[in-house]
């Protein structure tokens, strides 16, 4: 085995070497090839973080060579020297994954300080303020983060400091009152952890390597690769480098900024910063920072220099960038670069006109739109109408774009829980931290009284495609009383109010929203991805509602129609239930007879909206006793209804009850002990299809779908009865009608006897989420009591009803595939749970070769373009 | 296409050709070639039963063109004519499919008879008697059999001519008698179909033929062919024979026959007869027969002739011939011969017996046994003692071997629900008709009023293997009253009787049993099976008890002990509620600490009794709440006794509800978020194994076995836990102790990933149970509400909970054994689902590779015998 090299300074390294240095570490080195001002350091890499995991969370002696051999070279090119008295070489430790995976992670900033190098440093500068600045900033990163003494102690000792003497910001502070405060924070220290702060730098240093490493296994790092398919095993590195002080005075200062807008994708630089300042405090939202525009008249000639670079960084990456720069004394460093966040709406803008400038072919630029990111164009927007009457109570800034409406909700689990509940909240919080991930992805909205347009609310809605208004100072939200105040009037959580994340307005009312439309930017990246794309994506429609949605978003047929969904509306559940407590065939019938006009009209009507679209029905699914009342109330109500004695009808409801709904009586069991049931369904999608071609002439070809056959005498026998209905129909209507049966592939045993099965079934339309519970033997409703502890203890990193789990049940599905196409060639597969609007899924149906994805009317532009991508990228691995 | 043939005269076939023309048909065409005296005929083929299904329930008009014909060539050779006013040929018309299916199918006799026909009957030989005998008997059955009118309204004609005669027996009324019945039974046809009974011959034939090939959709021929895993494809022959009579006065007579004792094997002519009878007379034991020996003294010439013809046909057979006979003025027609059933008993030592005779190899006479007979020398026999004080209430038959004990029951669907509530029942009834198959199959034994040793109750219990009591005139059953009286004492169903099988005693008690054992014959046979398997056969054993007697049995080691089953004992139930209701894991440590010393007791008990043979033990499995209390009573009970408040007790058991617990948190899913469980688990089957080791020597290799594994992480994690444990045990022990882990494969995932788990585990277990659940998506607790409707619908003809689906769960299983030995070539592989005890499935497990099946204690010799019959077949198909 050659020795591993696990030390690479930023002039070793370059762009490509992302997955051992990580997006960090890698771009760092890029930018000091391409000679930008970039303080001088080295990446610990992906590698070394993987190996300290193998090793029980050590990092091994000789990698710890490494790292202080690194040291030297940059003690060399600095010509400080770390630890040193009189000049004291000070360094950030700082993550970096493969994948940015902003505020998850952990930083230390100004290690290398202890109490004889802050005074050297003090000495060196002549700014003693600097110096214990700089210090107290350290002791309470390291404490916080290398020792989980919680920040918010320390916070309070300097908001203590200020009050004593009067002022509001903490650069209001003089060199003698933050020496006053770093002896406060160290005996805090000490009382916490038992223990002096540590004074040896070397220690400091690799405990804080080794707290970047861990912080890789935090439970919201974790929640985080889980939303964005980033594997565990990939580690992050770890960059060690020099420190630039934004803090050494007023002409000092640190930044972020985008070479485009990332909110709209306005080819404009974009950014903010902070004089007198380090990173930490721009991104935290505490202090509220400058835009970028007006660093041009602070310091024009490093305002040049920036726009400059960012040019620079823009043509070679090719592709918006996102950095952080420093500027001390007046001299301007760049930290970090990186190809931009950025919302659906500037992507899609980003993309047209990178396409436009000729730096981007169509297909790279299908390529570099997220496709889950477009769920926000395609969210409501708040109606015209309602908007004119609505009254603005406050302002904050348009964060993240979309609009919002929802009960006040103040913590991230009480979001998360009322969610749950099928309550809309918006979610108001002073400030968000990376805790509060799951909550905003909960909430409706995000709204925060405190922080910029690149705080953590705003980054992290601007992801996920949450509509966010950040830094609206007009509220005062009181967090234990649970009530927003604004001008007086106070909001408890029964209350609502709508947040307009593209105006920062927010209204102290519940205001009704219209949908979407593709058109501009976004329809052209539409047209583009429907060039490349060969799977066609039809929806899952149970309405023509629905239907005439997801025409509009470009379905091309109905992939999934839910029977049973019909029947659960009050007006028909009588009839329904009806039918379930019927003793005999003609009870029954005669049941069924009452529901055939209903089940006619709503096929006529999704196949009206489909327009000649193919519509794939499936016969009834549930276990019947999910229309069924089931408290005893409730059954003495219905058996009055229906002239029933309360005892016979709790008997039936009784001899219903099933052990595992799940595994039960249900699907194509209930056709085969009722066929009655499968023949009036064929009777009303037949003659509705009839109905329709009559009436607008489209050429409507049913697809009448059997769920949960497991063999083929299943599929067998209830075809023959729908044969038989349907040829009679269509031979009493005169007219010359096609339709198709097939089947749900949603039973492990369907997928391994699908060649038997493909002798009768003229399509297979995989049922993903069932396949994906009895493949893997748990219930979606039952999992959740260990599917936590799956994630925390790294057995899964995917929630498999989310992605398909392609080594399993995707083999299943893979087998099916050949073997239905053994049988029958030219047989039509799609795919209709809730994967079929995944993306990752679906560049596996893709390459698996599925005729069509189906999933809701609002992923369909998502599925268009994770088609596109799926099939530009099989052709380019060709 | 050529035509093909679909009849066959009888001297056109052999008995090589079972499949097309029934068993009983090529074992009619074998004797006429031998030219044995069989009356003349003719057998429409299987083929033509399959094509009256195929072309809807019809006989074309060119298969009644092939009958007619046959028809013309059995009048050419007897001289008589079809339909003859004068001189009328009648035919019997009986079914015959390749396997036999006694009683499970219709048979017609004296077809041809009409009006005229009789009369010319009559005439011809000169006895009207015997001919208006022969035409009330047609018209019964015609009656019955083809036109579904009650055969129970005949007979009470038939009863009430008796009584106003006076006399008891058919044979007592004289022609003007029957004539009379004859009148009756057609005014009673007329009543009951609204037309004449038919007096064309040929329409007459034509609705037999067809009658039959129905019988074969029966239900209790679909019933009967799923116990016996005939397939529905088969379809049965029939065969149309010239008819002798048994039934013309006192030198004729008719009866059955066997060329051993089908009881015990031993070689000496065994059967009975009735003189002035048909054939029905005897199976139907109406009247009660004579024994073959007293035939003898009858007709010496034609029992010598009836001895010397079964000579011929078992050494021509090469096995005991069951055979069917009538003699017609004394002259000897052989109406059937076909290998005879047996008991287990008579099974072992006619195969003993043969080899010693040199006429079978060894691995012929392995092939000659049915292996799930061999349960009824398995089951427990009266306990000596017990026996010894019991008084014998009464005394019939000894049927079918065996002993029992139960309640008295009067039905048969009686029988199956109380067998199904856990009641032990004996079926106590006049006499059994094939309606009462499923539930003689439930009974614990079966005591029969009427009939004799081949009576059906007789031949149905022998060959289920089930204890039987036949012709014990003794008592008086009152079925509408629900008693059974012996002399003037009153059994309701709620006492128990004993019957004894071996010697036809019943007793008014319960009396103890003692268990089988392997010795004789038995041990003969099972010596020779171990010498052709290669197959190990483990048992299923959660006790020291179970594992002792398997190994008595001859389990070479145990391939599942349950560990749950040790926890729902009263002693111990406590500490495992206590466990399941801690909040931390200190609290459920110490609840564990208390059932550690109890499980390793349990696992020293079985690894003693298994004297150094490998034990496999499944870690905890059901989901937690099976083992809690539910109403609320019990609640409160076990909350008190454990210091709980009732509504803390109360949510914990809410808390662990499941919607389909079958897909919840069970198996290894406990074992990661309470890895303490498994550890406890791991520590106790890990130290018991050394005490036994210094106790005893044996050398035990515990196989720690982590059931519903579905990914590899699964198995990591808790493999972890368990090699930390045990490793650490066998260090600090000082002794040398090798174990292995490996998983269940029952979930279907783990099936098509098994080369990546198979890199953990270090042995396969097919749970088939709950991989045939998740394969074909339903539950066994939830499946019975519509299997009944596969079965009536032929969706399914087997259930696959008994024997492997081997189109489906087989495919999974053969690729996961392919996949496994991929990724470890030498991985032990074995199945412990119920299939393991199942014949048909253990020649799959030989097939597909498998090292060892393992099935309950009383299923070991079963499987040693049907694994060496699939060794012999293998070989032989090679």
């Amino acid at each position: 085995m050659t020795k591993k090299k696990y030390v690479y300074l930023f002039n070793e390294g370059n762009a490509n070497m992302r997955e051992l240095l990580g997006g960090k570490g890698a771009n760092l080195a890029e930018m000091t090839n391409i000679g930008l001002p970039v303080p001088q350091g080295f990446t610990v890499t992906t590698e070394a973080c993987t190996q300290y995991y193998e090793d029980g969370k050590k990092i091994d002696a000789s990698i710890q060579e490494e790292i202080f051999a690194g040291l030297k070279k940059m003690e060399k090119i600095t010509g400080k020297k770390f630890g040193d008295a009189t000049n004291p070489l000070l360094v950030s430790v700082r993550s970096g994954a493969r994948a940015s995976m902003p505020g998850m992670m952990d930083t230390i900033l100004n290690l290398g300080l202890n109490d004889e190098t802050v005074e050297g440093l003090a000495k060196l500068t002549n700014n003693p303020r600097f110096a214990y600045d700089s210090y107290r900033r350290f002791i309470q990163m390291f404490a916080d983060v290398v020792m989980e003494v919680p920040k918010p102690l320390f916070e309070n000792i300097l908001d203590e400091a200020k009050e004593a003497k009067g002022v509001k910001l903490d650069t209001e502070l003089n060199a003698n009152d933050l020496q006053e405060i770093v002896k406060k924070f160290k005996t805090l220290y000490k009382q916490k952890k038992n223990q002096e702060f540590p004074q040896d730098v070397n220690a400091q240093l690799i405990a804080a390597v080794e707290a970047v490493f861990r912080s890789w296994d935090n439970p919201r790092a974790i929640v985080y690769r889980r939303m964005n398919d980033i594997p565990a095993s990939w580690g992050t590195a770890v960059n060690v480098q020099s420190m630039v002080f934004g803090n050494m005075g007023d002409d000092c200062g640190t930044g972020v900024a985008f070479t485009r807008n990332p909110a709209t994708g306005d080819n404009k630089l974009y950014g903010e910063y902070l004089m007198n300042a380090q990173g930490e405090d721009v991104v935290a939202g505490i202090r509220t920072p400058s835009p970028i525009a007006t660093l041009a008249e602070q310091n024009k000639a490093v305002y040049d220099q920036f726009q400059n670079i960012c040019n620079i960084l823009e043509s070679h990456y090719k592709d918006m960038q996102d950095m952080e720069f420093t500027i001390e004394h007046g001299k301007l460093y760049m930290l970090q670069t990186r190809n931009g966040k950025r919302t659906a709406k500037a992507a899609l803008k980003i993309a047209v006109d990178f396409v436009n400038a000729g730096v981007w072919s169509k297909a790279d630029a299908l390529l570099k739109i997220e496709p889950k990111q477009l769920d926000s164009l395609l969210h409501p927007t708040f109606d015209d109408k309602a908007l004119k009457s609505a009254k603005v109570i406050a302002k904050g800034l348009p964060a993240s774009p979309g609009a919002a409406a929802g009960k006040v909700c103040f913590t991230s689990s009480e979001a998360i829980e009322r969610s749950a509940n099928g309550e809309k909240v918006v979610l108001v919080r002073l400030e968000t931290s990376p805790e509060d991930i799951e909550g905003m992805a909960s909430a409706q909205g995000i709204l925060t009284v405190r922080g910029g347009m690149t705080s953590h609310a705003a980054v992290v809605a601007r992801g996920m495609g949450a509509c966010c208004v950040a830094g609206c100072s007009d509220i005062v939200v009181d967090e234990e009383a649970r009530t927003l105040k604004v001008n007086g009037k106070v909001y408890t959580d029964q209350d609502y109010i709508s947040i307009d994340g593209s105006t920062g307005n927010v209204y102290g009312e519940q205001i009704a929203t219209v949908p979407a439309s593709l058109s501009g930017d976004f329809g052209t990246v539409m047209q583009w991805a429907d060039e490349y794309r060969t799977l066609q994506v039809r929806t899952n429609a149970d309405t023509p509602k629905d239907a005439k949605q997801a025409y509009h978003f470009g379905a091309q047929g109905v992939g999934l129609c839910r029977t049973e969904h019909m029947f659960f509306e009050a007006d028909r559940i009588m009839a329904m239930r009806e039918m379930i407590v019927s003793k005999t065939v003609e009870e029954r019938k005669k049941a069924l007879a009452k529901i055939l006009p209903m089940q006619k009209k709503d096929f006529v009507g999704i196949y009206t909206e489909m327009k000649g679209n193919p519509v794939t029905i499936r016969l009834l699914d549930p276990p019947l006793h999910e229309f069924l009342p089931h408290t005893d109330d409730e059954i003495q109500a219905l058996a009055k209804e229906m002239g029933l004695t309360f005892k016979s009808l709790k008997d039936t409801v009784a001899s219903l009850h099933e052990f595992n709904p799940m595994l039960g009586h249900r699907g194509c069991r209930l056709a085969i002990t009722y066929p009655e049931i499968a023949e009036m369904q064929t009777e009303a999608i037949v003659s509705a299809a009839i109905e329709v071609k009559k009436k607008h002439g489209y050429d409507i070809v049913p697809e009448i779908m059997v769920p949960l056959v497991g063999h083929k005498n299943e599929l067998d026998f209830v075809c023959k009865h729908i044969r038989e209905v349907a040829d009679r129909i269509i031979k009493e209507s005169g007219l010359n009608l096609h339709y198709k049966v097939g089947t749900m592939i949603e039973v492990p045993r369907a997928a391994v006897t699908a060649d038997e099965i493909a002798k009768t079934a003229e399509f297979f339309s995989f049922g993903t989420n069932d396949l994906t519970q009895m493949t893997f033997g748990f219930s979606r409703d039952d999992a959740g009591k260990f599917l936590n502890d799956y994630y925390a203890k790294k057995i899964f990193e995917q929630d498999p009803f989310a992605r398909i789990d392609e080594n399993g049940v995707g083999r299943l599905v893979k087998m099916a595939v050949e073997l239905g196409k053994s049988t029958r060639k030219d047989i039509k597969l799609g795919i209709c749970g809730e994967h079929g609007g995944d993306p990752a899924t679906i560049e596996f149906c893709h390459n698996v070769g599925l005729t069509y994805v189906s999933c809701s009317p609002f992923r369909v532009p998502i599925a268009r373009l994770a088609a596109a991508q799926a099939a530009i990228k099989a052709k380019r691995a060709k």
